[in-house]
């Protein structure tokens, strides 16, 4: 057909019932005539109905900044005519910020190259396209899905590049900032409370003493070197396939179209993405994405630590450690009247666990790769983004409704700590390891509070024992150690 | 209020917008009005937006059985009225069907012991009750979410019991027929390929020859043995927690009510129900939940080789395996015309990989109770209902995509039978190991078919060559070996 | 060489230095003049001396049950001469005892299918029945490793059936008699406690009483029910490939070998070995053994909760739950004097993590099957082994020095029934869920006992207090429940 | 006692026989006379015989450096005499060597603190320092296992701090060298084979050409990212956690511990080591640790992608891809004359699948922290260890027996380009995506080559089919794609 003079201003949606007929080189095919995609995708559609896991959207916004950048680099080149460019562009956008969400049904678990995927974007930018510039939905005329809107490319280098946009995008939008601000929470927490004093435990056993400032320091400290961590792996995601073609040799894409997406994409984003220097590997494996899962489930082992000992820190109230109050967000037993239960640290722990799960999936798939492709693409990305997902949510929820609201049960704490025997460890320098010992063993023997059993040991004097033996000066300074 | 005489027939549905005040006993909260949850759920909504993942309502329809069984129970035994227990049933069988999913919003993330599902399903229960009686919506009157519909169960028996439902319900209806049926085809297609002599492959390379029905006999053995022991682990969940309340004790549940419930969720479902012998392990742990994951696993395991054989022995056209013909279903590449590639094992390849981390959550969830619960039941549920369901709905597609039209291609089949040197193998009884070995190497060595080095090595002639070797007799009878 | 009339008595020993050449189809090699085995171990010594994990040595003894049935029943069918037959029964008796097994040093990394492995026990049982009719080590006359020591047989069905045989003997030898044990002695405990009221805890909060008894029967519950479950997947272990040689068909073994070898397989062990019935799937999967693997990670997953609920409940002493006194077998800390932690337990938490850790490499190496061999074995052997073994020896010191010896705490544990809210909950059938609610929630703002709270609410009279909220019968009766 | 003027030149070792009698404080017991161990150690040995897991070496060997460097700073301090601290010097200089290896009999499956391995330096360094001071072994005196071996210390601290010196040894003295050389050669013969056109496979199907150097150089790629990322993660274990001593506050360590030790250790290795900046994150978690494994997962991952891919271009030699020739290191079956696998890749797969299951335990360990302390230390330095150790032995055998003599098939590979049909895949941008596909089917269905199909079908000429679709042209320039 004849290219209009410029695009037609036609608001998204197809207001028609029934089916459209759209062919591909299996034949034809009908499709929901009020949607935009075209036969690969209905086909998908029905050979893949598993479950309901559904390829994430995030998959396709990043696919759209992919197929975008494609149109400016291919129109820049001569290659495509800037009207079919400026039509590719607008649905690009449209699909970018989710407005097309509706039309891209597919199910997670179909070709292992996400190509059904590539090939529903293209269609359905295709055919948004074609509606754009006056076409017939489904001729493939003047925008046709493959040799246009999948021009110089592969869903083998756009499939993964997508993977990293979608990823990266999801990470820096959502989990690194409240990542962060769960560690700035905590910190401010133990600065409050630096020099509120507790008993120390390990081996669950009571301990000598440190204050819940130096404990909170240390939870803080971790979800930091997690931040940290994401942020090295990060760096992996910015190296992007395309431009590697089928398999890697780029064929039938121009020559710079590497270099020129990269930095298209960059532009795009905001983002500092460059080329992968090789391309094989970029293709052949998901070895980038098992690094970022990696750290995900770094993240994830760290929250469940904190949420745990918060569970159990506040357990009670009256028959557990209960040396924190979590705040109280919703009635707690179907039956036990009154009950209030740590669920937002139960959910934590779950979410670390399932983080764990699906990054065993992760794993398992990433080394599943065979020559030119690693075909586990979709099971692996779907996987990162849940878990990115559960993640984010469920950080802002543990931080909004129970680590921001919790409080100290300080007369329980400072109980906690007159009643321990382990400030006996205090004495050793003084005395050596074996009396102070002994002086341990008697107290619990004979149901003595420290102090009385120290003295009657005879191993030490009462000045002494007062001196050594003060909890405030056991627990040091900082947070550094000796 | 007073109660009416006969249940209203008042259809599904609040005819209302904006909000209705609920109360619970943290106070009132604001529900959407046309929602028939009341304020549990409605602060777990509000608390525990985390993700997509919601909690799958099969275990809500399991849970209506539950509810269902409870009024029944209660009525005969006199604690509830005849006319309560009518319209909680009525609306219990509503949620049975699915006709009340609407009501049931919440999301797996939340409390481990799935608490907040069970108020939601009192309160969605409650009121739709309290509708069919006439009575005003958060009234609590005359049907009290926790006092009638909850009568006599904690979520800490109810909701492991509904578990052990949902899953049943699952696989019995799903799952099992899905392998049975693919078990069927392959052991068709056995049989019809009995006599096809194919070269057989151990470590990759070159072995002797088998049949291809053969072969397929071995994968519908898998398949058959996996249902088996799905059917032994399947029996450990017609063991129920309900009667043990919210300890294991039974405390506020009649004399009884172990059994009794038991029973009536055995005549409502059909299926051999009993109370769990004790309630303490069935409370504080999801032990049999893990080994019926460990069994869905085991599914993962035996697909994975199956689906991966297949794609490898039709990888080619012309550069590979070759040896089947797999249905084309679709285009293979967005950009390598003609190009079909085997998604169909890929899909199954990666749902089995995912069943493989959906059980590895399910295992570290398992392990994590503590004294009196195993508060890690939400993640457990959706785990185990999330890979049968993949594993039903792949093993459809891959069966009606894949396996009913793969074909074989006899004519490259025979070639490879002629082509190895393996067949040497049956020389050995005659000549020896050590001499066979040194035909073998001749063979490979100077580029000769077996033959020629065999009659060439001076070891055998040829008529005792053609009658050893001879795959016809090599691949034996049958599928019991020698 | 001509045969003599008997066997030499020669006892088991190679007194000479330096090395002999032995020869393969690779050519000749030295291999130490004072072992047994031949070429091709020790080329595999040479090619795959990786790290420390040497074949676990009850494979071997398992393979010399396997090539004494061959034996025995390549005599009984006049394939072999009695008196070779006996040289080789001689030497096999030897291995299955333990007294060769300084010659098998091979690692488990090394072929996926075992046949290095098979080869050693080839080799060393050939020389040494060499040596027996007085005959030239490395001569393979007139006993031949492959052709004799191997006859009818393939790496590829006997080394999975003496998988199964290993197996199947560490873990009647050793993990059931102490699993059954240990769940013996707690079951002991928990009759002897079965009137000590304790406080329940949920989600780690107090919750209504049950007794330590109670409590206890579900720890033994939980071990039991591994026991039966291990029980019902051991059967899949008494099939045998024995008879499929090298990919099932049986090829080179005499009709009837398969019956006959597992026959005698039984004869000697005393155990209902039967043939499997696919020889396809025994040789071209692991599943049996992923099975068994996932039964020993349930006993894991068992364990790890009882563990965990022994180190909780006595944590302290002072500081934490403290209703248990766990043996105190050492000193807990190299610098707090008298520390005593609950290291046996944290050992089992340990094992049982490891045991999980190894059975996430089994289910992986299990689906990793390609045509006519799962070349995963030692992979699979080595890590089921390792996991009965350390689960067997971990059971035993659990239950020797930490279970045996546990006190209870009376005191501790009385005071805290007594100090506990929750006990409201058996108001709530007089009063309902609200009022008693609302009891709960003032006794804890108030700081009030139960008691006082219930008495000031004005909703309960004293005497109905004392009666409802009475511990004793709070607790119900037996481990069913209502 | 008295101290003697120097150390007494007595070489290692206890010429005595039977037991001799040492104490702690839960009294006295016998050790074997010609050990070094003490009380504690003895004890240990008792309680925890499990399985065959013992502490590896290597931390015994940091420990020696630990204890080696604490002496050199308490010395400097003024806290121990300088000869003192010279006999504990020396005794840890034999310790760090190996010489006293057979003094450090315990088991992985110990105290979850690694107590017990530092009571076993502890006494260790204690009696062989008393035996070089002409003291009683067994005496405590001159030299304490606490008071001066662990002065300063605890296990808290000092345990983890032995796990970091002891997995960056490994991994720098073995693990990274070896990556390097298999990267090197792997690299090497990229560029050998850099112009060798062969066809390229996705989803496993014939795909369109490149080089075999293209796909050797992606396999370097992959090699050289786990090391770069090994590299990131290794800096992570710079920071010590010595100076926390019991729960991080650094009671009973001098001012500057800290910071004295880390530079001591740094000195004493060569490694910049420094101080942990919070010390309740070091010793109350295992974070960096979990991310080490995961670093490590990575490398597995990688591997098992390569040595997949060796082992199926490899395979045949007659019925598979054969593009490959693997050297012939062994006889491949006992039972298969002739028969070569690719035994060295299969090792390497279930080495990888080993450190994948390792690293399973490790990262569910490491979520297993509470309080001040993560109490799974043994399990997670065994398997982090493991995992080293056996990817470097694999590596190395791997390289040195199949990667450095693999060869080219070279008439194998010419033929399957010349066969290929997606070699059509070059036309598309001339005659579009849908002509280009018709032509392939075409090809396949009437059995034509592409050129044949491609001609008859009229879309194209003959001139500019041959331009086009010419492998040498399709397979670009370099390893960076278009």
């Amino acid at each position: 057909m004849a290219l209009p003079l410029h695009l037609h201003d036609i608001p998204i949606g197809l207001n028609v019932s029934g089916t459209r007929i759209e062919t591909d080189s299996m034949g034809q095919i009908g499709v929901p005539a009020d949607r935009y995609w075209g036969a690969q995708t209905q086909r998908s559609l029905e050979h893949f109905s598993i479950g309901d896991d559904r390829m994430p959207k995030e998959v396709y916004h990043a696919y759209g900044i992919v197929k975008k950048a494609a149109a400016q680099v291919n129109a820049t080149g001569g290659r495509l005519t800037a009207l079919k460019a400026c039509a590719i562009i607008q649905a690009c956008d449209e699909v970018i910020v989710g407005k097309l969400d509706a039309h891209f049904p597919l199910f997670v678990w179909q070709t292992g190259s996400g190509t059904q995927s590539n090939m529903n974007i293209n269609e359905v930018v295709s055919n948004r396209a074609i509606q754009l510039l006056g076409g017939t939905l489904g001729s493939k005329n003047p925008v046709h899905p493959n040799d246009d809107v999948n021009m110089g490319m592969s869903s083998n280098d756009s499939f993964p590049t997508a993977m990293h946009i979608a990823t990266l995008t999801l990470l820096d939008d959502r989990l690194l900032p409240e990542l962060d601000a769960l560690a700035t929470t905590i910190e401010r927490k133990a600065e409050l409370w630096m020099d509120v004093v507790k008993i120390g435990r390990t081996h669950l056993e009571d301990a000598v003493p440190l204050t819940v400032g130096q404990e909170w320091s240390g939870y803080a400290h971790q979800i930091r070197e997690t931040i940290a961590n994401l942020k090295l792996v990060r760096t992996g995601l910015f190296e992007l396939a395309i431009g590697g073609t089928a398999v890697g040799t780029g064929l039938n894409a121009p020559k710079g179209f590497s270099v020129d997406m990269a930095n298209a994409i960059a532009q795009l984003t905001g983002k500092p993405y460059v080329t992968a220097p090789n391309k094989f590997a970029a293709q052949g494996t998901l070895d980038a994405m098992v690094r970022m899962s990696a750290a995900l489930r770094g993240v994830a082992v760290a929250l469940m630590k904190i949420a745990n000992d918060m569970r159990w820190l506040a357990s009670g109230p009256r028959c557990g450690f209960g040396e924190l109050h979590l705040p109280e967000n919703e009635p707690g037993s179907s039956i036990m009247p009154g009950k209030v239960n740590p669920t937002q640290c139960e959910a934590l722990v779950m979410i670390a666990i399932q983080v764990i799960g699906d990054d065993t999936a992760v794993a398992f798939a990433g080394s599943q790769g065979n020559f030119e492709l690693n075909a586990m693409r979709p099971i692996v990305i779907n996987n990162v983004l849940h878990a990115i997902r559960i993640l984010s949510d469920g950080c802002q929820k543990f931080h909004q409704y129970s680590v921001e609201g919790t409080e100290l049960n300080r007369k329980r704490i400072r109980e906690m700590v007159s009643r321990s025997v382990m400030l006996v460890t205090a004495l050793s320098p003084d005395i050596g390891y074996d009396k102070a010992s002994a002086i341990a063993h008697m107290a619990m023997e004979h149901d003595l509070t420290l102090r009385d059993a120290a003295l009657k040991s005879g191993y030490i004097d009462d000045q002494t024992f007062d001196r050594l033996a003060d909890p405030m000066t056991m627990v040091g300074h900082g947070v550094g150690g000796a």
